[in-house]
């Protein structure tokens, strides 16, 4: 698992960076506004889904390395401003990466936790979207799973193919490379070939 | 309990149409966007109520049937919106139905769990009202706590009623028609006759 | 702890004060959007705190008299609105003295519960700015944490300093004057002379 804590503290570190760019390309906030959007987002989604299956104490309040991954990440963002701004399909990727990987911990934590299969997908979609739905409610945005591209869908997806491949015995490594792999694979090509999810109302 | 456990899953699905609904009038929004707009109303007030008095495991999280209900109340909206939003009286029946059954429910297990008369009723009205809120807050609409006619005030009033007749020992099932039946009285009044709460300030 | 008690009691009261005043100029609601506005601004720091640490029961739930110090501040709101309009600059001090006793306090009980500096520090800003952010997401302002002049950032070196002073060892008493005093003071000096931080993206 060890190689696993480190990804979760880079998940961590460019969940905050993400929040940090959004606050500050939508308002030109000060440090403080920038980088209390970037603990939000990338503490959210964690929390909210410790605070539903009452699993205490949350990860980041035991384990401060994920506050420092943080602040790292909200000092990257500030260092390297210009370049993150350029380098939007870098960062796209990064941002990819990252719910690919909190959906499969998320779904993990939860069914380790007694939690059924549907609700340990959701689980682990919550974990790797809802930081980014409270990062856009508090700048006033409409919230990226309203957004066009399929987005939470392939976190839903890679959920469940988690579970399948669990179910199967996969072990940990190759079912999250895999599982991990359909939801980035998913998001790209969503992006690429501007794949929509139908309209829930025809017109 | 049985037919209160029916109730209930009845009451979750209608709040998941009214959330479905909603987002996609406001919006035009794809599946994943009306689904997780309906999950969240539905979900939203008894998870607050039950975080908020450490009530674990939270009631969706323990039993799936109440996410199968809320899956069932999205497809109800998808398959028959237009009668739905049609038959708006309707709705708005089975919306206050709703909120009377989870006030009531609300207060109820939030006294079982040792909280106060005051705090109970509180209890009851956020189960009630607080999914409808979380949703207007993410479609970026006037929370329906702050429109015109009397919503959460019925609610309060209902649950109030409830707390005194139970200290009457009145049987929970004619408690629940009472104290349900004056806040979907109180509602169904209010708008036919546009009853107002007086403005805090006065002009 | 008596006297701490009541300025806890206080500080609640002025917090509801605050939300049913923001809530009426706003959007001028009527007594139940003024009444909800005031008890969430309230309740909402002190909640989160407690729901992030898995600390309950939750302190208004427990004790009732916050519930009925809210109903006071709420009164007083209504009675005195047009005087304390006019005394914005009293009223200022009112939420200075709210946020710096909120800061220190939250920051207390975060490491009573074992929690490290870095997050009892955290903690604790919460407790004080949290409410507030909740008050301005539901009613569509900006929340106040992205507002110009220092605010959180004047909660966060409060709570620092309070971790100082406590491992030296200084009476809580003491300790709250100082710590709270450092907050009461960058405040009215941030607001009287336009201190801000920097812009998180040079211009």
């Amino acid at each position: 698992m060890e190689i696993q804590y480190w990804f979760e503290l880079f998940g961590t570190a460019f969940f905050a960076i993400s929040g940090a760019l959004s606050a500050t390309e939508k308002s030109g906030t000060d440090w403080f506004g920038a980088s209390f959007t970037g603990f939000i987002t990338a503490i959210g989604g964690g929390s909210l889904r410790d605070v539903l299956l009452g699993s205490y104490p949350i990860v980041w309040i035991r384990d401060v390395n994920f506050v420092y991954a943080i602040f790292a990440g909200i000092l990257v963002a500030k260092l390297f401003y210009g370049v993150l701004i350029r380098l939007r399909k870098t960062f796209f990727l990064f941002d990819t990466l990252g719910i690919a990987l909190f959906t499969v911990v998320g779904t993990a934590k939860a069914v380790s936790l007694g939690v059924g299969n549907i609700n340990g997908a959701i689980m682990g979609m919550f974990t790797a979207v809802l930081g980014g739905v409270i990062r856009d409610t508090l700048t006033n945005e409409i919230p990226v799973i309203f957004r066009r591209e399929i987005y939470a869908t392939a976190c839903f997806a890679g959920a469940l193919l988690y579970l399948l491949l669990d179910h199967l015995d996969v072990d940990f490594g190759w079912n999250l490379a895999v599982s991990g792999g359909l939801i980035v694979a998913l998001r790209v090509l969503a992006v690429s070939y501007n794949w929509n999810l139908p309209q829930f109302k025809k017109r």
